[in-house]
């Protein structure tokens, strides 16, 4: 049973529905009789440990409705993956608050805090409740069919392709688009799911899943050049030689990195560039053009999945009602039931925190640098009915009267 | 009065409703009961001299409808610009295949040939018709209060940014994003529509009706980091410097050239990486990104004002109007009437031709690193009334107990 203050705060990068999730998990508390109070950590674990909460007992259900369709994360969230010193630091600020039960939206790294947090709780016999609320654009978190924020990321990543493969119809040319996704390929897979005629892009799409040789790379651009003049192709920010080097570190000079170690991918055009500049250089063909889909694809206002919209939400109400009727800390997670509708279950915080989940070798072509049908099936019910549809002219040509082929 | 067969055509760049000025002029043509058959030429001029027609008189309204919906340009395009001898070889196919009005969809480009083939036809003594319908996400043209095409995209960069903020405020830094527009800024400055809150983004927008000087530019992102803690800038790809030299030609090394001996914007991400690079060794700021919105500002599908979707239409069927009732070749102007609606004229070619148009003194702030009220009551009637908003959390913040402040 919840008891004492609630403690909502968000994690890790932003999406389209994550204010979802929030208003949700608020809005379910707020029906708890013996809930005292509703607070919301402004910037994640930094702002628990620096004490910036809001409360968001009296705010409207009218407020809350227009935030939960407003992407980002309102509370704000950030970067920080806290050790056992920081999380001990959470602690006592949740037990001077007198935080009951703790919820935390995020991706592996924020589950992870709460797992430590978790232990740490019961090691020092404080009754604290701690339930994780998935959300991530890379839909990498692991017990789940899918992670709430990806629909939505992939319905962009959709709809992008299949709007540069209608320009690159128009003027042909090769197309380079950089997607995110450091180990998990499905926000690059989401590519291709607007494809409907035979010879529309992307043409070829390269998964982290996947080791990338340049001259394969360049191979299979001339090929596609070479049978229908133009080429669209999707990449993932992610992709890496052999030996696992990411090819932007083998092309680019000075990389950022962040807390984790990890060289910074996205909020460069480095790697689409470079990769434009082989394909002008090697294959001596015109009209190359690179595009990184950068921040637009997880942070674009007007591009939501109403699944993903439906889903998010009922996360974070799930998630205040397994913490309030179950005895357990978990996390929740998304089960796929037939085609289509989802199950929510509480597994052990364990199962996901800190791991990552890739594509399945059923939705990689043998060939490697394409998706299967299997995953255009996996996904087309996550995007929402409502996706916008491409057509053509099916008018015939004139014969020729001054040039006539035979 | 139409007489003969009618030929229709679009050039240059995409946009998300260039299909619907070609599909409102097809339905109009076939109306006129002198028309004797519809033509569409394939990719622009350059099929024109290549004689690659499609017969679009039997194509039916329902599909006609489908593809006006579809962004892109159906009938393919090209960046052609045709010298003299190259109009008369167009002039030469038309009067081969009995086309009698000639519509051509484009930019100020496609209105100059245009204009050549139209003097060509009276030099010639061939009785030929030629009207321009307006096409532009760049907003250059002359005598038009707005181009078809501008809209959307202007909608698009306005919903970019709206979510770019939002991902900004949650993750605080510097984001510079760069949007297309060689000469003109209206794109740039649509970027500052999606701003509610007073300390929304974009905080600085540079335009290339300003010189820019890269001091005052770190000048102005120290400023809004000291004064908020953050700061997104919209670019436009055509800024440079008090000598006229795109900032991109100083930073970068090679440059690619297009057939008007211009230096190529779009396709790449160095503009971006070479304006956080300076943020980031400059300011010795953390947390830089750059993002270059690139071809999905024009091409995402999806993302139509629903006002623009209405004026493309009615150009293309203005067009077929003015061909048929007037006695002159000309070029479709959109002029503003009120607050707000559209009155279409037909304007001299030459009025239009070759020229461009940049943004009014009046819709740039006087500091040259923003936009004014005055853009903002510009733009808001055009990207239509379904626009998405933000909001935020009212809530206030909890009084602190460890560390309580005074």
């Amino acid at each position: 049973m919840l008891h004492g203050k609630v403690l909502i705060a968000q994690g890790g990068g932003p999406t389209a529905v994550i204010n979802q999730s929030l208003v949700g998990a608020v809005l379910e508390s707020r029906r708890v009789a013996t809930v005292e109070r509703v607070y919301g950590a402004l910037n994640g674990v930094k702002g628990i440990v620096g004490e910036n909460f809001l409360d968001l007992t009296q705010e409207t259900d009218a407020n809350l409705e227009r935030v939960a369709d407003t992407p980002g994360s309102t509370l704000g969230s950030t970067r920080d993956k806290p050790d056992l010193k920081y999380c001990q630091e959470i602690l006592k600020v949740l037990q001077a608050h007198g935080i009951g039960t703790f919820f935390y939206i995020g991706g592996n790294d924020s589950s992870d805090t709460l797992r430590i947090v978790s232990e740490q709780a019961r090691a020092s016999n404080y009754s604290l409740r701690c339930v994780h609320i998935p959300k991530t654009i890379d839909n990498d978190l692991m017990e789940n069919d899918h992670t709430p924020g990806f629909p939505s990321a992939a319905r962009f990543v959709s709809q992008a392709f299949a709007g540069v493969n209608l320009d690159n119809a128009a003027l042909p040319g090769v197309y380079v688009g950089v997607v995110m996704g450091r180990h998990a390929g499905f926000l690059t897979a989401a590519a291709a799911l607007g494809r409907k005629f035979p010879d529309d892009g992307p043409h070829l799409v390269y998964l982290p899943e996947r080791p990338f040789a340049m001259d394969a790379f360049l191979g299979d651009v001339k090929a596609t050049l070479d049978r229908i003049g133009r080429c669209v192709v999707a990449v993932s920010e992610g992709i890496h030689d052999a030996a696992g080097t990411p090819i932007l570190a083998l092309l680019a000079t000075e990389l950022e990195k962040d807390a984790h170690g990890n060289v910074q991918l996205s909020g460069t055009g480095a790697l689409a560039d470079a990769l434009t500049e082989q394909v002008k250089t090697k294959l001596k063909t015109s009209r190359v053009r690179g595009d990184t889909l950068g921040y637009l694809q997880r942070s674009f206002l007007g591009c939501v999945s109403p699944v993903d919209r439906r889903e998010a939400r009922e996360a974070g109400i799930k998630a205040v009602q397994f913490a309030h009727w179950n005895g357990t800390d978990g996390s929740v997670a998304l089960k796929r039931v037939g085609n289509y509708d989802i199950d929510f279950q509480l597994v052990d915080l364990k199962a996901v925190a800190a791991k990552t989940k890739v594509m399945a070798d059923a939705f990689i072509a043998p060939s490697g640098n394409n998706v299967t049908a299997a995953f255009d099936d996996y996904l087309r019910p996550l995007v929402g009915a409502d996706m916008p549809e491409v057509y053509r002219l099916r008018a015939h040509k004139v014969p020729k009267i001054l040039k006539p082929t035979k």
